[in-house]
């Protein structure tokens, strides 16, 4: 009986495999959404369903339970934010592309969907606090940390990495950035997102500020 | 009946507002920690009550409901956050010795204490999710706020942001710096967080990175 009534009526013109993989991306959309701005604990099926504009039937067809909605929608969100880092910043040799490249992949992102950039740290957050995630995501999230390690690891073995900084300080320092834009990406910032990366992007090349030659700061108003 | 109860009773050699103060300081790291490790939500007065070592009761002498405890903990620890802004960032004028001296905020705030550098980000994400603490945080987090563009605003006047930069986007970049060193002042990385912000001190000053003459990184690989 459940079997013959989870399976959506068929259509004319549209071939239900594609109508079903429409569906399940606006409730992923949606779960991500809910789970940011309310927290997960705070948010149940029947609002997905409701955000996702589909029946709570409809969720259960694809996850059943909310721990598995979940973990789907992480699944989803660090597969994509691991092909984005694979191909804008592994594919660079030297750590200021790679860099440079990490800032592309949250422009990247961010463009298409804020709600994703946002999602993989609210949803690392709330799997550390919610035991029935603590099995969700660390895979997920130590992929994206080893990332971090190979980075700062090829940089020294490159000698790009200057002497006196710590391995460990410069890997947590990309953990920093990490946290700090998925974090900013929940707040509808848009445009002023963007330009937040190009800012980025100058402190990265060492051209944030600008040098004025001539002009001691330590003499001038003291 | 309750008023006199309340009061705890006097022990010779030791002043009792001595005492008090003391019981009131380790509630509120006990909150604080619980808060940010557990979540608001997931806490209640009696594990904190546990975590501090003190009776249900005892913390009703300080606050007598859970959101008024959750902003007893937020006003102390913004408080102290502030006036190690004033004291570390504001007393500087050029952009480079203000951006340093927040790296001291943090530097000096984690080795005081790394939960309440970790509460000032845990607990603002708190206030976001649950209404109850609407009215809790804004004031602390727009005084924050305020002091990043205050030091864009400096930095542009005097000439400083380089050119092409927009402000909009250099505050929203010291809010990433904001929100991820606190959000990984959460997770007892002890010596690793010390190295992490020499590290960003380097990034600030445009020295992370060597530039190795003569060696074209596009031509060494390919």
């Amino acid at each position: 009986m459940a079997t013959t009534g989870d399976a959506a009526p068929r259509r004319r013109g549209r071939p239900p495999d594609r109508r079903s993989e429409e569906t399940l991306a606006r409730i992923l959309r949606a779960a991500r959404d809910r789970f940011s701005k309310v927290g997960y604990a705070q948010t149940s099926m029947a609002d997905i369903a409701e955000a996702a504009g589909v029946t709570p039937r409809a969720i259960y067809h694809y996850a059943d339970s909310k721990p598995r909605l979940f973990a789907l929608a992480a699944e989803q969100a660090y597969q994509r934010f691991g092909a984005e880092i694979v191909a804008r910043v592994l594919t660079h040799d030297d750590t200021a592309a790679r860099l440079r490249g990490y800032v592309d992949v949250f422009r990247t992102l961010y463009q298409d969907d804020p709600g994703i950039v946002a999602f993989v740290s609210r949803s690392a957050l709330d799997a550390d606090r919610v035991p029935e995630l603590s099995e969700s995501l660390p895979t997920w999230v130590a992929g994206v940390l080893d990332v971090n390690e190979l980075v700062v690891r090829d940089s020294v073995e490159r000698g790009e990495l200057a002497a006196g900084v710590e391995p460990a300080g410069a890997v947590a320092l990309l953990e920093v950035f990490g946290a700090g834009l998925t974090l900013l990406a929940g707040g509808d910032r848009g445009p002023e997102y963007l330009a937040m990366l190009d800012a980025l992007e100058h402190l990265i090349d060492g051209s944030l500020f600008v040098a004025r030659p001539g002009v001691d700061p330590a003499q001038e108003f003291h």
